[in-house]
């Protein structure tokens, strides 16, 4: 038996989108191929609800945090980078890597960066050229409320990067209106695209920061990607033509179902998910979570990554443990892209199987329930 | 009508690849995935008769040639690259945009570099790191010997590095016993998958040079990359998983045929190909060709260009044009990877009926004469 796929990325794929993905390869040169990246490009803009131009890229979303302060900084530059999580540590990693100077505003695992106190620090640095931080974080489940934090560095010159892998599709993100400078992504998780494509978009202030740039970047170099894209539509390198073939329908699918109606539906399948787990008697780790992902605590005794492998083995079902510290102490149940609300009770009931095979004292049917009462009242 | 591919990568995709690539994702973490990952790694391995790992990135080929010079190499290093094309002179592009000194050989376009040449290059600077080649220049056609290269650089400390983007598995390459120190590829040519993915091979005198080197990599980090694969068989970051399926499809397609006699089919189809051009009036643009794609010179006042379009839009059967220079002068047609012989057929009968169109004055017949004699002969 095939284990069915409920972890926060890769996401299970629809069946319209592999179709497309599994299609003859077009030349990456061609006119019709370019009709297509431009309309991909063109779709992505509207869900950031951005003016500015994004940008494709043939990498994973790790990639793409790298193009990110490749392309916008210097060597020797500060910047704050929010760290409350793996993806938030990330962009400390990469800084380092590049010789960038990254204030490291380690925030408890599990909760979200308050707005005030990235504005204390970015008052304490006001020469820091850009301040990172992840919209979902993946690992911990936590939400960062992007809009207020924008709002909190508004009168800073920093540029405010914003990482929407997980969350992008799943929260709304309104970039201009919000004052957000970068936004980048990939669309292997709530766009429903298997993984490899990646994007980012720009607004003018950090454009500014990319004509200044002294750090090295060639294949993830904006400039040349954007210069090409707005002469030929075309990516300066060889890009996925199969996976922009998927991410073209997943977007029209998502379009269709109408975007509102798409993040209800994140919310919906979110709040369900905690209520479940909640009546089985878990935890959820974080404190204002995330919609795509739920992140289940385990009560001392009890090892996550056992129930991760029980509802695999034994119940088909695949979900995620923990990453780092947080392995073998939580376990992750992915609910974004492809996943719909009927799908909810066939991970809550092998969670509910497992933990009966693995002799935790729960009675099977109380997490269904309380799934159904929250998809019922909403 | 939907043309039909001859261009020299993306090439042509065999619908068995096709389908494996459009199946469900599983999980880039799963024990099923690694499985997966280690097995195209090794076949990997086999191809380039090397014991040393390969190590798969979701890029581009270029990419890989980037992370070559990035984990190599250090600010300040001397490095010769051999420029005989578009390819070879992006090494060049790319040692200059991470301060690497480059020795940019210039050899004539269409022109293959003399072993002896690059020896006497060699010699004039003992103090370069790395040498840098295109083994199949798909730009101008062109074979490097890499053979003769490798024994040419034999008492030279440089890492010799040789992409094979278009080579590998088109012409035979045996990396240890010819003494090539790094060897990087694309799988998007003959290796018959759709663009997305890359490989890198790297023996102990290479990775000696990526232990000292400073230049940044995060994303195309080799040490993290071979680290996470010998302890878990993974890659650090989500890789395109469906290309990865595409690319095991491919690979035992070729191991089921041969690799003898996947070498032997390009020999034939790359020698006829060139006979049917010459036949028809026109001239092959290298002096030695590679096999994979065949670079035609187009005679003073008759626009390369337009034989592409008119392939293209009247007969169904997408060429490519030349690159930078070369535009409108030559014109590039791909027989590598899915393209069987009995498709050259259908591209050299689409190139007469395009040159009748366009008033060239040529002989229908003669061409596909000429191909039936060496595919008859060989």
């Amino acid at each position: 038996m095939k284990s069915k796929l409920f972890t926060p990325g890769p996401t299970k794929v629809p069946g319209a989108v592999l179709s497309a993905v599994g299609k003859q390869v077009l030349h990456h040169r061609s006119p019709e191929f370019s009709e297509k990246v431009r309309h991909v490009q063109d779709e992505l803009g509207r869900l950031l609800q951005t003016h500015n131009d994004t940008l494709l890229f043939t990498c994973s979303g790790t990639g793409m945090m790298e193009a990110a302060v490749a392309n916008l900084l210097s060597r020797g530059d500060k910047v704050i980078c929010v760290n409350n999580g793996v993806f938030g540590e990330r962009w400390v990693d990469i800084c380092k890597e590049y010789g960038v100077e990254a204030i490291d505003v380690v925030v408890e695992w599990g909760k979200s960066i308050a707005p005030a106190e990235l504005s204390t620090v970015a008052a304490a640095h006001p020469d820091a050229k850009a301040v990172f931080v992840i919209h979902s974080e993946t690992s911990t489940g936590a939400l960062n409320d992007i809009k207020a934090l924008a709002a909190a560095l508004k009168d800073h010159q920093a540029a405010f990067v914003v990482d929407a892998t997980s969350s992008v599709g799943v929260h709304e993100i309104r970039m201009d209106e919000w004052g957000i400078d970068v936004v980048i992504a990939g669309t292997q998780k709530a766009l429903m695209t298997p993984p490899g494509l990646s994007f980012v978009a720009l607004n003018g202030k950090a454009w500014g920061l990319v004509s200044n740039s002294d750090l090295p970047a060639f294949y993830f170099d904006f400039t040349t990607t954007w210069k090409r894209l707005q002469r030929k539509g075309q990516t300066p390198f060889t890009t996925a033509v199969s996976l922009v073939y998927g991410l073209e329908v997943a977007l029209a699918m998502m379009e269709k179902e109408g975007w509102d109606n798409v993040y209800d539906r994140h919310a919906r399948m979110g709040e369900a998910t905690r209520a479940a787990v909640k009546a089985l008697g878990f935890s959820v780790l974080p404190e204002h979570s995330v919609n795509g992902v739920t992140v289940i605590m385990c009560p001392d005794g009890v090892d996550a990554n056992k129930i991760v492998r029980v509802m695999d083995d034994e119940f088909g079902v695949r979900v995620a443990g923990g990453q780092t510290h947080l392995s073998g102490r939580v376990f992750r149940i992915g609910h974004m892209g492809g996943i719909r609300e009927r799908d909810l009770a066939m991970v809550i009931g092998a969670l509910e199987r497992a933990l009966a095979s693995i002799g935790y004292p729960s009675t099977p049917g109380v997490g269904l329930t309380a799934l159904q009462q929250v998809l019922l009242e909403r």
